[in-house]
């Protein structure tokens, strides 16, 4: 599986074979209608291939040495907002995956109902109990409420190198309200934020919390980037050419990066569009795209340094760290949910792709 | 053990070989003495014998292929109903072991004390703290709080393949109240419910509940089926013509289908019976009940979509998706204690029963 392609490319290469022959008129016909539309398809998956990256050598160029110099911190210290009396499972997942990518420090800041629970998950956990929702807060004290919310947010804030918003943030209006603030100061501090789950909920309603802020990450599952194609473009989603409905996406919400996860995760910033199609399994388990979230903001965090450092010297094609960092996270987790699918099977859950993060990237990128 | 009789019926087939030589009269009366009525366990097992099933074929049918383009949720989304002050344990392993089958998602609608216990046991689990017991809730609060807690299930309900109803309910008056108000928002959505332990025993008092609802699966023990057949049939159980009984008991609630657990597991909708008797542990540690619950909801949930799919197509002899569910299921968690056992011996618990689920289906239905 390692550097296959996946069944659908597998699939469509063997169609477009059959279709490239000289096979009859009234076959061709016969083909186009069992497999739907086949044509189009196979103009899809020709323009996907000729987008598909090579994520390795990206992830290999970003992922900084390890050297007994370095201190606490330097490797990535990563914030996820999310968690609230519902859910807890989601910001544990995108926070654990952090630290098993890399990261040296890895916070959540939730609600006081799920802190207790999301600590108990695991000691790595850095968790401040600071948000707030609706049915705990009385009309009259909400905005001196808010006010302390943020306060608490902004003692650490500085700090982060990224922000993940969203993984079971809820949809409390008050707590959205909270949140939306806290991105405002984060935008304003220059911290990237990768925005999934219920953070794409009030993205898509507010779109002036991300429109024009080159440091920002979308990753919506095909519903999710539904609704933002339906707001954004005023459109419905095109199958046809998704590439060139995802840049012009990207770029009427002024260059923030999307990664729209589908069965080929497709990244653009508004200016290029890539591919990434290979490894994955064919489990559908919830929680992947926490898993995504948390792997995209610690690669990112290390595309910047890298970019930085290497100044116009990187040999990637790519400039764009943010571009780089989905890149890297959505290879790793595809290779991942590979090895704990061959282990697991169908029984396979989140907590088994995310013990084989660790192995997926020393593969690519031998720490020594 | 994979393909083996179970021990009693081992046991059963030696007393009658003794039985059917010629062996002085005397000794037959002793064997007798010694045995219980064996002539009458041996026409029960023959009968039973005549009533097995093949569960692998029936799991290889209606275990649908991993395939890269399925969606979230499409492999099940199963929701628990359960999870009060005193018990926590039962919810939580049947929703693991929903996800353990193959289900995508998995959810516990519990109350608010019982959530942040079952949410640490695990984070896969999306854990609801909706449901209310009598000592929280005032008399002139009941009625306004009911509507509450209906109103947070509903916003779920149609999203859920399956419902379970009863592991760790309790037996609240209020708590029991909304339950019942739920099954019957599930039933006139005709979404499938499992009902088990405390939800046997509101259905046992209430039958009108599942009465004539043919996506009903009720899955008494030895006790539990006790009151129902003396609630139903006004008579005691009858263990020389158990199928028979079982088949009026399904009958009589209309057409309901009823697991009944023993030393077989004799399965029937009121048309059909069908009995599963191979692996199989000797341990009975409390929990494999749950276990059950919640295999046989993804097992009849993928059953409903491989008969639809199949149309009349399907080689089953039997079509009933609900029976079909519930011989896959039985059939694996025997082989999953049965590898549990065979490992852990004495100590054997639910959890390491649970981790055996997958392999259990791996080695009859292989993922790919």
């Amino acid at each position: 599986m390692r550097d296959g392609m996946n069944y659908r490319i597998l699939l469509d290469s063997a169609k477009s074979c059959i279709l490239a022959s000289s096979v009859p008129r009234r076959q061709q016909f016969l083909i186009r209608c069992v497999g739907g539309s086949i044509d189009h398809r196979h103009r899809d998956m020709q323009a996907l291939r000729s987008l598909e990256v090579d994520s390795q050598t990206v992830i290999r160029a970003i992922t900084p040495a390890l050297d007994p110099t370095r201190h606490k911190g330097q490797a990535g210290n990563i914030a996820v907002i999310g968690g609230c009396r519902e859910y807890t499972g989601a910001p544990y997942f995108a926070a654990i995956s952090a630290l098993k990518i890399g990261a040296d420090l890895s916070h959540v800041f939730c609600t006081k109902d799920a802190a207790p629970v999301i600590k108990s998950y695991s000691p790595e956990l850095i968790v401040h109990p600071v948000l707030e929702e609706s049915y705990n807060v009385g009309e009259e004290h909400k905005s001196s409420i808010a006010s302390k919310v943020l306060a608490e947010v902004d003692k650490w804030l500085e700090r982060f190198d990224c922000l993940v918003v969203g993984p079971g943030l809820g949809r409390d209006p008050f707590l959205l309200d909270c949140v939306s603030e806290i991105m405002r100061h984060a935008r304003r501090s220059n911290i990237p934020i990768v925005i999934d789950g219920d953070g794409l909920f009030l993205v898509t309603n507010n779109l002036e919390l991300v429109s024009g802020y080159a440091l920002a990450v979308l990753t919506p599952n095909v519903n999710e980037y539904k609704r933002l194609v339906q707001k954004v473009l005023s459109s419905e989603v095109n199958d046809i050419d998704a590439p060139q409905q995802l840049l012009s996406l990207a770029k009427q919400i002024g260059g923030v990066t999307i990664l729209s996860k589908g069965n080929s995760d497709l990244i653009s910033d508004g200016d290029t569009v890539k591919s990434v199609s290979v490894y994955g399994s064919p489990r559908r388990c919830g929680g992947q795209g926490d898993i995504l979230s948390g792997s995209v903001a610690v690669f990112l965090s290390w595309a910047r340094q890298h970019i930085l450092a290497a100044d116009s010297n990187s040999n990637l094609s790519c400039k764009n760290p943010i571009v780089l960092g989905c890149i890297a996270g959505s290879a790793i987790l595809r290779k991942a949910a590979s090895l704990a699918f061959s282990n697991k099977k169908r029984s396979t859950v989140t907590g088994d792709i995310i013990e084989c993060l660790g192995r997926s990237l020393e593969d690519i990128s031998p720490a020594c």
